[in-house]
This record gives structure tokens, sequence and C-alpha cells, in this order.
């Protein structure tokens, strides 16, 4: 099973590395990083890259795909060549998947219409306005489309995507190994858990980026 | 505030990203990889590659340092550049930090002799041996130095540091943009609430690395 992991500029590093660092540990796996072109792509604050190793034409058939999200989603909603990449790989692969805003460029290569998906809670009306049908879970199925929320909700989905593909006992010995039992230390997490005027202002500053 | 995130040889991705990913987000602040050599670093399965943009030398007194964990952990405790880097930077930080066994590098370094101190749960046996007083805790602070448990608690550690170094509402704004609610699939994240017989598995196989 080979699992691709789409890079472009401007990404949201968790996004990406998240559902990686459980994903790649699916035995008989190989997990590729790929991009438009080889070597470093910078996310979305340029203080951090990932090497892409293969072009998105040198993987063509993936298992698995997965696009994070991030800033540098928006110029990617008018890139071509990665939107055709995203529709033929989905033609053969098992899971189309997507973390954050990911789910964006999913739905603008046509693939989420009339499907329930999700994406960072700032971009569910985006995501319905380009035809999908927006929920506010954190991880969504709808038949090999699996969509996460925002950033960190991508090791939910890894795990979740996991445990369908090796069985439950292999996603719980990769939580194990990850010591994925996570304790926040605010209840902050969410819209309808953050205080109010933390909502407002993440909103009013987001309405550039989204609208 | 320098933020130095350390990468070498075999680390483990989301220690490093994890923690990167909240604290590139606190203001004024710049965050920067780095290596002993500038260039793609490799992880620990090899197809991940985070670029250090600068080298130990050229970042020789962060206010952060965060010293992530993986299987190159064991091979960096005899690399005395890197432990005399530590130990440098140590000595002018804020706070000193790691997730998963890059608190051993802390020990090796002799900078956790009698400190409360975690670690990956498969590696606190081999962090107490190291002099440090190990604790079953996800998060440990003692003074200036910030431990974590395995891997994704990078996440948990990141907040909790960025809520003391930039006040609560700003660390609960970055977990509602980072949209940190988790909600694993599972409940196999520690040794207590896994199955058993997965714990016994994971700790067999590490013998041949922690010991």
């Amino acid at each position: 099973m080979q699992i691709a992991i789409v890079l472009f500029d401007r990404f949201t590093a968790l996004d990406a590395v998240g559902p990686y660092e459980i994903l790649s540990r699916l035995p008989g796996s190989e997990t590729v990083f790929v991009a438009e072109r080889t070597g470093p792509v910078r996310n979305d604050t340029g203080t951090l890259a990932l090497t892409a190793d293969r072009t998105l034409a040198e993987v063509p058939s993936p298992g698995i795909v997965v696009v994070p999200g991030g800033p540098g989603q928006s110029a990617q909603m008018e890139n071509g060549d990665l939107l055709d990449w995203l529709r033929a790989a989905d033609a053969t692969s098992a899971w189309t998947a997507s973390v954050c805003t990911g789910s964006l460029l999913l739905a603008a290569a046509g693939l989420l219409r009339g499907r329930r998906a999700t994406s960072h809670w700032l971009a569910l009306d985006a995501l319905g306005r380009l035809g999908a049908e927006p929920t506010g879970e954190r991880v969504v199925f709808d038949g090999k489309y699996v969509t996460a929320a925002g950033v960190s909700s991508g090791i939910d989905m890894g795990l979740t995507l996991l445990g369908r593909v090796a069985g439950d006992e292999r996603a719980q010995a990769v939580q194990l190994a990850t010591e994925y039992d996570p304790q926040p230390p605010y209840d902050a997490g969410s819209p309808h858990k953050a205080p109010a005027h933390l909502v407002e202002k993440l909103r009013a500053r987001s309405r550039f980026i989204l609208t």
C-alpha cells in the first residue's frame, strides 16, 4: 500500500505530520511525500521545510492520498495540475483523505460533491459552498472519503483510518507506541468549548483568508 | 525569543513537529530547526526529511531548546558535540524541553540529575539510570526543565509551556486555532489503558533499543 502525502507551499506542518506519524506505521506500506517538484517545501510560517521525495507525476496511483491544509491551500484551488492529479489519483485510490482545509482542495477537485465531510471549523462554510455537506464532526467517513477537522485532528483521522485498514489491534498498538493519551492543559480546542471572545477573534481574522 | 528545535538522524517526526506547531505561534518568537549540519535530516523510518536551517553553532543561546526523541537518540548519547551544545545552550536558556526519548539526551548531558522528569513509557527506567527521577506523568516541569512523555505528548507540552510563557489566553487561542480537541478512536494511549498483551509486545520489542 503506497501512501502519498501531498505538500504545497505554505501547508500546515502538523496537518501532514500528524497522520504521517500514524499511517506510516501501517505494515507493508510505503509512505511518500509528493509535490509538484521534489525538494524542500516550506510551511505556512516559512520556518519549517519538509522534503518532497517524489513529484506528483511519479506517484500516479497511491492506495491512500492524504491532503493537508494550510494558508497555501487557497492558491492551490487554482492549480489545475494539482487538481488534475487529485482526480486521477482518486480514480484508483482505496482511500482519499484530508486534514483541515485540505478538504477544500478535494472539494475543488469535485471529489466531495454531495458528500458528508469536514474541515477546520473556520472553513466549514467554504466547504459547503464547494458542494460538500459539512458536518461539525472531527473525523468524517463517507465511503472512501475521509476528512478531518483542523490541524491536530489528523492524528485522530490517521488512527481511525489505520483501524479500518489494518484492524483495531494494530491501531491500538500504534496509539500506545506514540503514547497518544492526550491531556490538553485547557479545554479550548473547539468553537463550542473555547471562550466566546477567542472564537470571535479568530473568526474575524479568518475572513480575509476563507471567503 | 528564539526557539531551537534540535534535529538528528532518525529522530521521530511528531516529537519535533507537535511542539513546533504550537510553540512557533508564540508572538515575537523565531523558531529554528538546528542540527550539526544544515540541510535535510531524515527521520526514524527514512521516509520523512525536515530541513535544519541552522547549525548548532549558529544558534548558541536560544531562549527555548526543544529536543525530540526517536531511535536515533541512542547514537546521539555518544555525540560529545551535541551534548556540549546542549549544556552550553542550557546555560542561558529560559526553558530546556524534550519530548519522548529526547529526555535521555538531556539526562546524558547531565541536565536532569536529581530532577523530576519523564520520557516515553518504555524509556522511564533508562531515564532513571541516567540520574533523573522519572515520573509517569505526561508533562513534567521541574524548574525550567520541561519533559514530555512519548511522541504525541509534545503537543500537550507545547501548549502547557506556551501558557507559562505567553499566558493562558494565548495558549487557548492556539489550541482553538489548531483545533486540538482530541477524540482518539481507542483508549489505548498509555500502558495503564492499553490491552496488556500489546504493552508486553512493545516492551519485548524495545529491549533491544533501550537497555
